[in-house]
């Protein structure tokens, strides 16, 4: 005989209760794609527990409220592209090579991650209140300013960067590039017709990012013209 | 003796019979900076009539509603900055000081109109529905390819400019750099302590910028090391 609805739920509690990291991960990853599909204010905890087959009580338990919530998938989006940036192994890389890698890696993330994109945009419309919120977001994010400064000091110290610049200015303009390619695509497209997501557009863009930066950063007068 | 509340309304009304065009540009005025602060849903038709000491139906007698109101609110605000771009008079510039003067321009533009960058950011939330709803947008934001295209034939024609690319992939490339200085200010200043609108940051951008695009058509080995 089928399990009534009861004994289910009774199931997943005790499964629950063996494996609270599980539980937590998936809440997680619903009340991302609902913060990012929705927004801050009109995404529901009821809605994010009916989804994870909680309740709103369990979630409270986990992460304190709506707010520690959304705080929490915050970090754990930009704990994941902070994370994939550190495993690159970009140290056996020439620095040339290091920055292209970087920037394909970023362009990646990016597009493989509207939902980042979604939260961060809609953290920008509110000021950042959230993320200024966290005290774990600024240390999660340091350690992408320190590759890009190693990468910088290996290519002024061999002599093939010659653009001297900030580690900060890279990483923003870097991110302005990947960014604004999933950000904007809806404006784009209505626009000029041109689909920043179809798989030519895509693949150039990709290739464009990562050269603007070798190029300029090897450049011994940027932006003159070149004799 | 002073005058009264309803003869200063008839006289705003006589004014405004006589100028309905200051009356029409008054009302967009107001409702960009509303429409910007709280978005489409947020802003209040009602609110807009007493900043401009009109009435809702004075407001739908010229606009036809809030939708349309919204419209010709984007329609003045990508008018304006194709019309600067129009103005930039680079027929008389060699093809890199052009390009140089339109990476400038686009910086300035968005640098000086952030409420520009919080309509189109919102736009994009709502899968640009207000930008796909005009008949005028697409036609308004043409130029902009034609004359990045005249600038990259005049670039190739004259063997400065070696890499290839298409004019909206320079255009989304340009924009996306200059608008994200904007849109994500405050997310990059929680996470980093960097402030992009301060005079130095803010500086070093708009000549990066310009740079980038200027080391990279030019060379003729993009994003290889160089030799």
């Amino acid at each position: 005989m089928a399990k009534s609805n009861v004994e289910k739920v009774q199931q997943i509690s005790a499964e629950r209760q063996r494996d609270p990291e599980r539980t937590r991960a998936e809440i997680l990853q619903v009340a991302t794609a609902e913060f990012a599909r929705v927004g801050y204010s009109g995404a529901r905890v009821d809605n994010i527990a009916e989804l994870t087959r909680t309740t709103k009580r369990m979630i409270y338990y986990y992460f304190g409220g709506k707010e520690q919530l959304y705080v929490a998938v915050l970090e754990q989006a930009y704990g994941e592209i902070r994370a994939i940036e550190q495993q690159l192994d970009l140290k056996h890389l020439s620095p040339v090579e290091a920055m292209r890698t970087l920037a394909e890696h970023t362009f990646d993330y990016h597009d493989r991650h509207p939902e980042f994109v979604r939260l961060v945009a809609a953290e920008n419309v509110h000021n950042a209140e959230h993320v200024r919120a966290s005290k774990e977001l600024g240390g999660l994010n340091s350690p992408i300013i320190g590759l890009i400064q190693s990468i910088l000091n290996r290519g002024y110290r061999d002599g093939v960067f010659r653009r001297r610049v900030k580690a900060i200015e890279v990483h923003t303009l870097m991110s302005a590039l990947c960014f604004y390619r999933v950000s904007n695509q809806a404006t784009v497209k209505a626009l000029f017709d041109y689909d920043m997501a179809a798989p030519t557009a895509r693949r150039r863009q990709r290739l464009f990012i990562a050269e603007m930066f070798v190029s300029w950063l090897q450049d011994p007068h940027p932006g003159r013209v070149r004799k």
